[in-house]
């Protein structure tokens, strides 16, 4: 059998195409919606299939997305009709391969989305804690991605989280808006330490987070799958501009080390800021001596974020999924795993 | 004597031109920097010169700059440089008109900025304080713009800073990267009050302060002289949809209501941002009963910020510097006060 799986977001649109029950291909295109042509994403979406799938039959197609927050579109209900009209097009006109999964793990059709739009709604999060409960009956997942991170207690096999729209999930803490590549300094802290003294910082967009997870060795150029803030180059020299640029200073005013302590400050408070979230969504689960639980980490900040985060705060057991499963770490990412489980949906049935 | 007054910064360029001691013409360019053809600088200028000056022939040119913070310069130099470059290109090579003011507030000429660039960086807070000097002995100035707040005690006519460089400025809380128009969310706070619970918010630039301040009446859509975060319009309901955005949610799902609440809470933090620069920047002044000195207040942000700002820390004395001057409150904006000050010190010759 053959499930090509899509994971539609704001930024990127991320592909995997399950063979039998293995991860034959996965697929990334970095397509920021804000700044596209909208009418065109049937052809990106065509581009992404062709690629992907090359002459492959595929018996269905798994969806989920995320992409209707981004403001390209007005409403979330906007996006996701638009979303769907263009997979309408890729496809047949409701193609009965497509199936979209919603914030309650159920996989529906076109006509249920169509319907009620709200209930696919970043809904990508239960795919892969779906997912993942086959795999670990007990854990904590803590994904951390270009953008966000997600924190998911699976218990007994299936996510026990409070909030099921992005916005009740901020206010639980399984939503942080924190990532690896796309955060703007800001959102991470309003100060930094320079010279021994508090600082605070610009307001404007000088830099990133993959500026700092670049010039701290947590990522490499070729990771750094974003646009730079100021349009230079990806390279250590340019990061650390950036980075000067955030306290209203430059290179020419700023030693190499004291660029590089401002990056180690900034990477503390994003730590803190994923530790919070993380105390946040284990004090409301009852479960007895909880800092036994495995922590299940992934996604590009899994190693220097979601690891720290973690230990900072008791946990004894972590484990990277990504080295765990070698490249098939990879059926961590919503895409696969949303394909997977479809997979064994149609198996079942 | 005729003089023109240039304020260059990364978002706008401001110029006034002063005939015998009055305030004639002020004129404003909307010009970012960072996503501009920086080689059309000097015909922008031109431009900015034939608007404000017609025929007049210009006895002066005083200038003080910002833009060289811009990231579409890689170091505050070769910000400053090119600056000078097409102003140069502008008037003739090294016009003997050309006067910069540099940061302790003196006038200096074309080869003196060649000789040491980095004097001239930021010192539009110079030439304000100083003008300022002369009209109120001792007082604070806070100046809230579009995008930066600064707070500057003003003692025995002097200004009483212990910043010069921006940098300086920003740990002495003299300078507070926060303002009415640019200044993106998460940079105010990370969080906001909804439905009676702490709400993380988003990082993504989905809202900015023009919104918060449009949508609580504080300023019209004129005053909105700025690009929109999302691409659509200056209006309530699009600014809605905006700050909705901000807590991953839609005007479907929040109400008109809800989105003012946040909007009251966004604004009572800047307040607070501002507050607590203005306690940093007096507690390092020696000054008998401190909250007896005027605090002056200008800028777009004067009523609804700078004022409450004072208010809240116990001044008692507040000056709208815009109110007691009627149109003449422009004499704060910089460039008009580089241009008084030079006339007087051209006429003290």
């Amino acid at each position: 059998m053959i499930i090509l799986g899509f994971d539609i977001g704001g930024a990127n649109i991320k592909a995997a195409l399950i063979k039998d029950g293995d991860i034959s291909e996965t697929y990334l295109k970095y397509y920021p919606m804000w700044t596209s042509d909208l009418s065109k994403l049937s052809e990106i979406l065509t581009d992404v299939v062709e690629n992907i799938s090359g002459n492959f039959n595929i018996d269905a197609i798994a969806v989920t997305m995320t992409a209707e927050l981004s403001d390209a579109f007005y409403t979330k209900r906007e996006g996701i009709v638009h979303i769907m009209n263009s997979l309408n097009d890729v496809f047949e006109d409701k193609d009965d391969r497509l199936y979209f999964i919603n914030i309650y793990g159920e996989f529906i059709r076109v006509d249920d989305v169509l319907h009620d739009p709200l209930q696919v709604a970043a809904a990508n999060w239960a795919a892969t804690s779906k997912f993942l409960g086959e795999i670990f009956k007990d854990c904590i997942l803590i994904d951390i991605g270009s953008t966000t991170t997600d924190i998911i207690p699976i218990l007994n096999t299936l996510p026990l989280t409070y909030g099921k729209s992005d916005t009740d999930r901020l206010i639980s803490g399984e939503l942080v808006y924190t990532g690896v590549l796309r955060t703007e300094i800001p959102s991470i802290t309003h100060k930094v330490v320079y010279r021994e003294q508090e600082c605070p910082i610009s307001s404007e967009k000088f830099a990133l987070s993959a500026d700092v997870h670049l010039l701290l060795d947590h990522i490499n150029i070729t990771e750094y799958k974003i646009d730079t803030a100021d349009g230079r180059k990806k390279n250590r020299k340019d990061s650390m501009a950036r980075i000067a640029r955030i306290i209203c200073s430059d290179i020419e005013l700023l030693s190499e080390e004291e660029i590089l302590k401002i990056c180690r400050y900034i990477n503390s408070q994003q730590i803190k800021k994923i530790q919070s979230a993380l105390e946040k969504v284990i004090t409301s689960i009852e479960y007895k001596d909880i800092f036994q639980l495995p922590v299940i980490v992934t996604g590009l900040g899994s190693n220097f974020l979601a690891n720290k985060a973690a230990l900072n705060l008791g946990f004894k057991k972590i484990i990277n999924l990504d080295e765990k499963f070698g490249k098939k770490g990879n059926i961590i990412a919503p895409s696969a795993a949303i394909a997977l489980l479809l997979e064994k949906k149609l198996m079942d049935e």
